[in-house]
């Protein structure tokens, strides 16, 4: 196990699903920095199910701050946010203890912790601890924005539809962050609504592309050789459940592309230097070159289906089938959306503390 | 700067282009390892320039092992590996200093270092650091090999063109591993070469998708949440200059399947658990499963270009014109696919040690 | 802020001593370990106060662990256990804001969050926040002890007065480990006990020195040259607010020695190398040689007394006298004790888990 | 093994008495500083034997910055300082292999590393290793003089001798930095190495203990709980082999004392808050209180003598007895004091990159 993210900021995790809390506690960040718990609501909420889109389980997620925080701001020491757990229905999971879930880490888990690992809902492994993740980025997100660095994703894919690209940055990411179903495009987000009914219906379930854009960060952030801006940012991506690639600016697509394509050229706007397109994302060797990060991560579909799967009893060792029963999401994409908003926060707020010290943040 | 790699087992990078050596120190290795000054040699090889289709810098890579070996074995302490540099042409990299090269780090670490960097030949960001990333890997390689734990990456694409898939693992990896350019399928490496050339020929570079194939991990390698297996393979792999995406398994593809596609059945093996398919790439929730890990990394192309691009005179603040001289590759997709190697055996070798402890790669 | 012990067992401090509770969250574990909650309550209260020669504060210390145990043992994630306060007067320390006391973490806090700690009961900076290092030790300290190794730990001296030296070993690490004021001499703790009235009495506070012995840990434990095992001993043990001094072995003792007489001679017990006397603490070279370490703490008088002391009224900057009402311990040395053996525990939890991997320590 | 000091300025050492080079490379310091070459082979001077007190083996420490200067300047990338070995009599050292020298890490180091360690000259356990050590400081030394940060050792006591308290501060510490044998009184000092050579006389060695006072530390540095200026001060300077006790302040004295005498009230000193006393040795809380560090070191007496000494022959497990030959140290205290004050530079170095960022050091 390792629950800590970040060398300087450090987020450790803790809690299962079905156990007495999830949460977070956050170590390093600079005193001084108000706190605002609607925001932190706010942002739980977009994590939250939505409606036949996700899971039944009610998640109200009220969270509770006892550390760290001291008449509405951060103290310099240790913050503690606990989300204790409601609505649990450990019994659903009876089954996958013997008989693994495709896809899921029940096997690994398994495996790994010997046995003793905590099976109720998914345990240590379940998507609510990303809850956690949530709520201790909404602490530092506000913070960010004071230095004029603004975080937002949207779904570019899910089930198969695509969105619209980005067009006004500052227009386009305004909306995302204050809408459930992070589309920037109406007709799309229907028709991926669609889509993602149209599985769930058929006991499926469905994936899509997340992308994520920053905006102000400095020139500079990033540590090569080994904690460059994608090191650390695809670090911390990776460690959301159900996510299998990482890509920055075009990505792939750049394998595909020229030299004199690919390339970035250097030209002025005013007196800042800024590139006249964005194929790298705004990160040049490792380090942020001041245009627009952009971060795209690959969701595969939630692994927990209503259809026949075959697996094996793990106790007779004999194949077996499994119909996962249990509420379940047909899809996780828009629900993921903000815990990469937070996973990029807390990324950021790290590299920029190693660069410009703990007191960096404050105002 | 963060130039460690690892938690457990440590890899410390140094060294610029034009400097007198690039290197490594590796500590934290279990003692009683056997040193294979011949397999480094060859790795090194792999990882050198390829006839035309590279840089026509010679770079004889004539290492020393000035500590943590004794009688031909890892004593248990720091290893230090250092590659003196020669054949250097300092003075065809002085105009990018005040003229950035577009797509590369010359802007951004000018930056980030006040004007401090060794701007000779990249000095601290060129591509020739890797060599000792890979020399320091060409440690472990055999030790991981004495475990069952094979590794080998071949070109996937480049310049458009593709290669077959992997067929039968051991041989495919057994050939890769003893060819300078590692494509599975002779006419698709021919064709390559020409497209390269082609590209070469119009002064411009291509890029490519190295795909990694990992055989023997014990289920149950990997840290949930923040340390997962594709965390830290992911985090190491970004340290690659010119990777833009990183995938695991069926990576962007899975977003486009649906949950009854994208799982991955669990069948017997004779006594041993198995997946049907392999669309997760060997990972549960984060942590070995057992099957073959495929792992598969963007490479943009090379961004210095020999064609004129637009970039700015930083003294003057005026646009001008590039045409970079000096020696470039082309191409840099088959000389990374070693490197590739070498990262994904410096991570497994810290990940595995973290789980079974110091000693567990001793004979 | 830096409130994680460990590199590879971690150990993450929350909370305020007028804050909602204090805690620990422990990472890292392997999974199975049984916990015992009426052993971690038994060390809780031997950090409590004893009669008259404490606070009067009633700490109850009634402990949940909210997440990583099921079924009676660890589950391999991370682990909380949180510690409600409850009986806290905050009005007390009201004044010591503006003046701080001398001796105490008063001024340095208020300048390094720059103003924004909380000052109630001395904050994040009581310690009270020891409690929860007590608790957190108290999971692994049965695990190592079945793993052969025994940690106890005496009050060597206190307001000037000594204990006698170790005897028998087992039965005195015994006998320590069951009482609460840990002194191996029956008459010389009730001279010590009479020492600390009269200070307290006098509305002083005394100090005193902890002496901790461990047996059974095996040969080799420790990292040189970083983290030899006096290295991370005494990086914990300066973490226990109050010790000022820490040293193995005969430690300042040995630098008025000679080599020849300073130095412990291998001999053979059976079939054991141990060494005829133990001057070294049973470290050689930062590495453990399988004799008892030997570790002495040397602990400064409670800061806060209830005499006039000279200070400062930081908002005028003008000199000002302050007696400290409240609830104040005229000696924390026999509080402290268990502290030191928790310290202990989990740094060499840590070190063994380096050297032998995560699973070493399941049954 | 772990061979890294520091969290956010990172030195990794390497090296064997008896290979080809000792060294170190240093990462995470800011651009721009001035390495002064000077500088460095005073400081290694220091380290060097001083006449009949030390070994009569010439260790000249011609060294070579490899990386990560470039005309005259730290780039921001690592440094590499080597320095090769030379007059290296390997055979002397032979009999430690099978019959450990008592008080030495023969025994342990050959239990810990399987046999595999390099025994010549004490191998990676040599106090030549400290001469990397020393070269790393001397680059940070300077630059934190540049920020006011003063740091001196003396020899407090050697052989039984003691050395006068500091007086004024600041003509104390320079005379100290200018001198071999760094004792502040004369007369003690010619006392100290006429005891020392009457225990070489006798083939026998002395211990003493080293003070270091550090001034201009800002207000504030120290990370508490964990990283507590004392933890990480401690945690560095007990890797420095025969360290055996370190204490802050008045250290143990303080335990003997009342609270009402070990507490240093605040003061005025025009502007400036300071302390009228300063018995808790510039630290209150673990954190910077503006006063001058005090860091008392006590150093053992080295163990390698000329007496015969009881120890075992592993090999037939059989006692026998060693005189070792060989070229050694009657005393090593002289030696020491650079590394001490080395230590304390590069800790303090990392200490207030934490609070400030990478930055703060440049000019």
């Amino acid at each position: 196990m390792r629950n800590i993210l970040g060398s300087h900021v450090n987020v450790m995790l803790f809690g299962e699903s079905h156990g007495a809390a999830v949460g977070a506690v956050i170590d390093g960040l600079t005193p001084g920095i108000p706190v605002d718990e609607d925001f932190i609501r706010h942002q739980l909420t977009l994590r939250r199910p939505v409606g036949q889109l996700s899971t039944p389980r009610q998640e109200t997620d009220p969270f509770v701050i006892e550390s760290g925080v001291y008449n509405g701001r951060t103290t310099g020491s240790p913050i503690l946010i606990r989300i204790p757990n409601g609505d649990t229905k450990s019994g659903d999971y009876a089954p996958f203890v013997a008989t693994p879930r495709p896809g899921h880490a029940d096997y690994t888990a398994k495996v790994k912790y010997n046995g003793y690992a905590d099976p109720r809902g998914g345990g240590h492994f379940s998507g609510r601890i990303t809850a956690a993740i949530v709520a201790a980025a909404a602490i530092v997100i506000p913070a960010l924005k004071q230095k004029g660095i603004h975080i937002a994703t949207h779904i570019a894919r899910a089930a198969g539809v695509a969105d619209r690209p980005f067009g006004n940055l500052a227009a386009d990411m305004a909306k995302l962050n204050d809408t459930a179903f992070a589309v920037l495009d109406d007709t799309a987000a229907e028709a991926m609504k669609e889509a993602i009914l149209l599985a769930a219906a058929d006991g499926d379930s469905v994936g899509g592309v997340l992308e994520t854009v920053v905006t102000g960060l400095p020139v500079g952030v990033g540590e090569p050789w080994f904690d460059t801006l994608e090191s650390v940012l695809a670090h911390a991506l990776f460690s959301i459940p159900a996510v299998k690639g990482v890509e920055f600016g075009d990505g792939f697509a750049l394998s595909e592309m020229r030299g004199s394509e690919a390339n970035d050229c250097f030209v002025r706007d005013g007196n800042a230097v800024i590139t006249a397109t964005n194929h790298n994302g705004g990160i040049n060797g490792g380090i942020a070159n001041g245009m627009p990060l952009v971060i795209r991560c690959a969701v595969k579909p939630t692994p927990t289906i209503h259809k026949a799967q075959r697996t094996l009893d793990l106790e007779t060792g004999e194949p077996t089938e499994l119909i996962a029963g249990g509420r379940h999401d047909p899809c996780i994409v828009h629900r993921a959306r903000v815990v990469a908003d937070s996973m990029v926060a807390l990324t950021l707020c790290d590299a920029l503390s190693i660069k410009y010290g703990t007191d960096w943040l404050a105002e």
